[in-house]
Parts: C-alpha cells; structure tokens; sequence
C-alpha cells in the first residue's frame, strides 16, 4: 500500500511583486545577501506589508508546509506519489528520495532556489523537486481526489489507506480552499471532531495506514 | 487517558563556554544583537566550532526539540504530564497551555529567553515553561519510567496508552542515551522495525492513542 499526498493551496510563494519595496521586505533580503523577489515570503518576517495583499491571511506560512514535508518524507516506506499545489496554483512533484532539511532557514533557501530555478538541484537531469508545467486538474484526474476537511463526512482514517487515492491536505492556517480546489477535490472527509493542523492531518493518516501494515 | 511525556537527552543548550569565542558563534549573535552566551547552540549555524566540543553529535539540533513540542502540543486533550530533559541535564516543565511557536527562529527566541532566565515568561507567577530544580530521577519516580528504544522489545504502540507511564523519547541525532537516562529507564521498548526520528515516535504513539479513543 502507498498513499499518494498533495499539499493544498500551501502557504508557499516568493515575495510577490506589490510588495518588493516594503522596507521589511529589502531589510531581511539584504541581511541574507539576496535579491527581494529571490525570498520566500514569511508572515514572520513580513506581517506588516503581508496586511496589503489579497488573502494575506492564507500566505506566507513556509513553515506549515516544511514539517508537512518533514512528516510525509520521513515515511517512505508507505509513500507514492507527492506533490504540493501552492497558493499561486503551482504543481510540485517531490521525489520520494528528498530528504528535507530538518532545519528551517536551510529549508527557506532550498525552497528559493527550486521557486527561482524551477528545479532541485538547479542542473540535474534527474530533480528531487521539480516544478511541473501542468494544473491541478491535470494531476488530479490520475487519481481519485479525496479532501481532508473539517466539514467532510466523518469517517475512521483507515479508510484513507487506498492507492488509488490522491490525499489533499490544506497548507495554509485560514480561510477555505481555492474555487480552484473545490471544484476538482469533491469529495470530502473529516478524521477528527476537531479541526486538525496539516502535520496533525498527515500523521493521523500515516499512522492508521501503519497500523492496518503492522506498524512496521 | 492522558498522556505523560519526556524528551530526553534533549540537543538544546545555549552555547557553551568552550566555543563562545568561536568567531561563528560571536558573528551569529552580533547579527541578531545578542551576547553569544545568550544563543542557542545550533548545528546548523556552528558545526566548525561543535566539532571540538565533547559528545557533539548529539548537541545542538533544537530543531528536533521544536518539531517534537509542535506534536505533542497540538494534541492537547490527550497530554498529562510534559517535561524536557536536557543533554546538560536540566529538566523544563512544559504546560499544556503553551502554543510553541511555529516559526522556528521564533521558537529560538523563546527557548534562548528560557534558558537565560529559567522560565517563560521570565516574571510571570504561572510559567508556561519553567526549569525545574530537579533531578530526572526526581520527575521518574513519579510514574513507571519507559524508553522508546530501536533496541527495546518490540510492541503494538497502543500498549503506551497508560496514565502511569513517563513516555521518554531520545531528543538528539545521533549516539546513545546517556548513562543517567539509561539508570533509571531501564524497560525499554520499540513501535518499529525501523529507527525512527524523534517526531515520528510521538506521532505514531499519539496516534495509536487516539484510535483507542476513537479519532477524536
């Protein structure tokens, strides 16, 4: 059994444009010797100058998706396919043999260079990431997509352990999925009473997934 | 049911007196306008000056430390009790109120506040985080002390699902639990085939937990 995961509408971009010229923007790029549009936008780093932009409140959270990444690749074993969908509708494919930095300003520079060059490592003829010249619709339709949502029907995680699945997983703190996402993941379950954070989301299903294979 | 826990052996410390004249450790604390006794010790940004210092494949990844509280933390209505045991053997006692922040050069400034001034916040009469003048085989004695071993006996996790274990868990990359912590937890198990990293030991744990419970 592998399960197939994408990160949904993540939190993950380059400083966009409207917002270059912010002081706090060329502040910390100049203090990591990098050009503004060469840096991931941080809410951390850049909250006040975020409040401008459109859904300020569902970007700039590299982190959510960094120990999303840390939780699906450190079980390789049960993985297929990963991608991440980012809040600029861009497609990443993630090779299983990534190992991601565990440290987070080392992830920051190498989600720069892959936002920058399109590819990890710039020059290889084989990336461990690799942005993809294609749409969410495109990916979607080699499986079954199935949403992680708090409003979903409730079931046991288990039943998630399926490799015909694609698994969505929102990646971003508020606000609801893209129209983009709701109109292609349409169905939608809940594995908790609760409402779930993205690294509690994954390592639920993983863990149901290891139980039913003994954890192995 | 709630869960005790206890990071043990934990990689974060401040920097110690043997390398603060590192010129890595003395420009790193320049750049973020502290004193370099006042920095946590981090691999990542000392690796040079770490190699001098004793055991210092097990130092400095508070990293791992951050990414294990965000775990534990989010699962709060199955925590007890939660402490961290140091590599320089100091014991915090971590409230089920704290929200870690998720941002990992946040978290540093909160961890480096904690260190120098013993508890979070520093003048408050209900701490969050609190160095405890204990011992670790004070904390033990309270509860049945039980590793998380590769080497342990192998069981199905649900079997940790007990009030009255202390549940330690190795905080460190690399290397062997130190002799004080080998002293008094001397039953030993494992969850796995596989070594595992530090946050999937409390994921699969935690998980197993909460299907007893039902998925709440």
């Amino acid at each position: 059994m592998k399960l197939n995961f994408i990160l949904l509408d993540s939190a993950l971009e380059l400083v966009p444009k409207e917002i270059l010229n912010d002081p706090s923007v060329i502040k910390n790029a100049e203090r990591r010797g990098k050009k503004p549009q060469d840096t991931i936008l941080d809410i951390s780093l850049h909250y006040h100058a975020m409040r401008k932009l459109k859904d300020w409140q569902k970007r700039g959270r590299p982190d959510i998706v960094h120990m999303a990444m840390i939780m699906i690749l450190s079980e390789k074993e049960i993985l297929g396919d990963f991608y991440i969908h980012t809040y600029d509708s861009r497609i990443i494919k993630v090779e299983k043999d990534l190992n991601p930095p565990k440290n987070y300003n080392r992830f920051i520079g190498l989600m720069e260079q892959l936002l920058k060059f399109g590819q990890i490592p710039p020059n290889s003829s084989r990336p461990l990431m690799k942005i993809l010249n294609v749409k969410l619709s495109d990916i979607a339709k080699k499986y079954k997509p199935v949403l992680l949502s708090e409003d979903g029907n409730k079931i046991d995680p288990t039943y998630l352990c399926n490799e015909n699945f694609l698994l969505g997983i929102g990646a971003f703190q508020h606000g609801d999925f893209s129209e983009e996402v709701k109109g292609i993941f349409t169905e939608r379950y809940s594995i908790s009473k609760r409402a779930l954070e993205t690294q509690q989301v994954v390592c639920r299903i993983i863990s149901s997934c290891n139980y039913l294979l003994g954890w192995p």
